[in-house]
């Protein structure tokens, strides 16, 4: 059998509702001055490390399009293929779309914070349609997108992208570009290195760093956790996201 | 039979080189700070008069892909489906890439110089293979890609894209942005109004400023020659257009 093509994961680097500490989720921000230059150091990383896409499937979200724009243009591949799919969205953050991470946490407390943002399997509440930060109107999402999502929900609907769009690709011996978020790609990552549903948790995958998995056949990784292509910046990043809305 | 969608045509605005006045081709040079804010302007226009695109279609080359990124974001679509193609490519200006364009007149006269520029089937001639400008090592392209091309061989190497990648999207009903260039945009619209090979030299389609086909069930224009979003401005630059390298 061919060889699979790699894979590398990129998580958009800051928007401008990470820098004011909101909820975001669904919410369409832009990247801020800060997130398109992780943008552009993620792109001369590829170039660098001579990693060049030959796909690059993203969220529906600005803030990874624009991400994977400024990068792919800088390692001058961006006239490659471009697939985009809603599956590989941010976790929809239900209610707390809009609302100040420091002001929840002090609202419901420590460990209802905690739960809603690093539990597998409990979402914050669903969001009211009709509300300043619901996606009813968005013409992107069908009546039946969510209206809130735990992680556990994100990789049940990220799998079937996995399965039928990504690893088509990867089969066919293609370099793939995944321009996504925090918590789609962590559903990734799980799945891919069979992180259980209480370790993962404890993994934050940082902004703006090519993540690079190569697999064997059967999808699973050489490396267990891939191979940052900046891996002293990747673990200095960890650590700083690790204590975001503190 | 269901109706065709809108077909949106929309040339890329100033690049590095257009600002320098040297012939650029498949020279893939960047947007201008000035060819930036044309691609603002043009997706401006798109949200203004409600043409929301649902499928993009861009050359392989940064200036139109770049004004692609950039008219999307602003019309709110950067989300949409992206197709590429070297079909939609500038067209290859053979051994003048990257010469300037005074220069080549003065040394082999206007009568030479407006052939090559406008003639139909009169192509410079061919760059040659590994110089500077030639693209013999890119990736992006076939062994056997133009080394030079007149209007007629853009027609005929566009037409085949044209029916068998856009034609099907407006068939399902999509409205279709094409973004691309003056040359490969003359040459579709030189098929669509039934232009003849001689009428088409004085054809100068303005850049950024969307042109909107509405289409009968056998393609062709409801409107000959299509409606610009901003008729005024079309007018005024399109005079400018006529009179570059002057």
């Amino acid at each position: 059998m061919a060889e699979l093509g790699t894979l590398v994961l990129l998580r958009h680097g800051q928007s401008t509702w990470n820098a004011e500490n909101l909820f975001t989720g669904w919410v369409d921000v832009p990247l801020s001055e800060l997130g398109q230059s992780e943008a552009r150091e993620g792109g001369e990383l590829l170039a660098e490390k001579g990693i060049l896409p030959d796909v690059v499937h993203t969220s529906l979200l600005r803030r990874a399009i624009s991400t994977a724009n400024i990068a792919l243009d800088v390692a001058d591949r961006h006239w490659i293929d471009v697939r985009r799919n809603w599956r590989l969205n941010e976790r929809h953050y239900g209610a707390l779309q809009g609302k100040n991470k420091k002001q929840v946490r002090d609202e419901f407390g420590e460990e209802q914070f905690m739960l809603w943002r690093r539990s597998y399997d409990v979402p914050p509440p669903a969001i009211e349609r009709g509300t300043e930060f619901s996606q009813d109107a968005d013409p992107r999402y069908d009546a039946d997108a969510p209206l809130t999502e735990c992680l556990k929900d994100v990789v049940a609907r990220l799998l079937p992208y996995w399965e039928s769009a990504i690893v088509p690709d990867l089969r066919a011996g293609k370099t793939v570009l995944v321009a996504a978020h925090g918590n789609s790609l962590r559903a990734l990552v799980k799945h891919l290195d069979g992180i259980s549903d209480d370790a993962i948790a404890g993994l934050n995958i940082p902004t703006g760093i090519p993540l690079r998995y190569d697999l064997t056949e059967d999808l699973k990784p050489v490396t267990v956790g891939g191979e940052y292509l900046d891996p002293e910046a990747a673990k200095e990043a960890a650590a700083a996201v690790a204590n975001q809305g503190r």
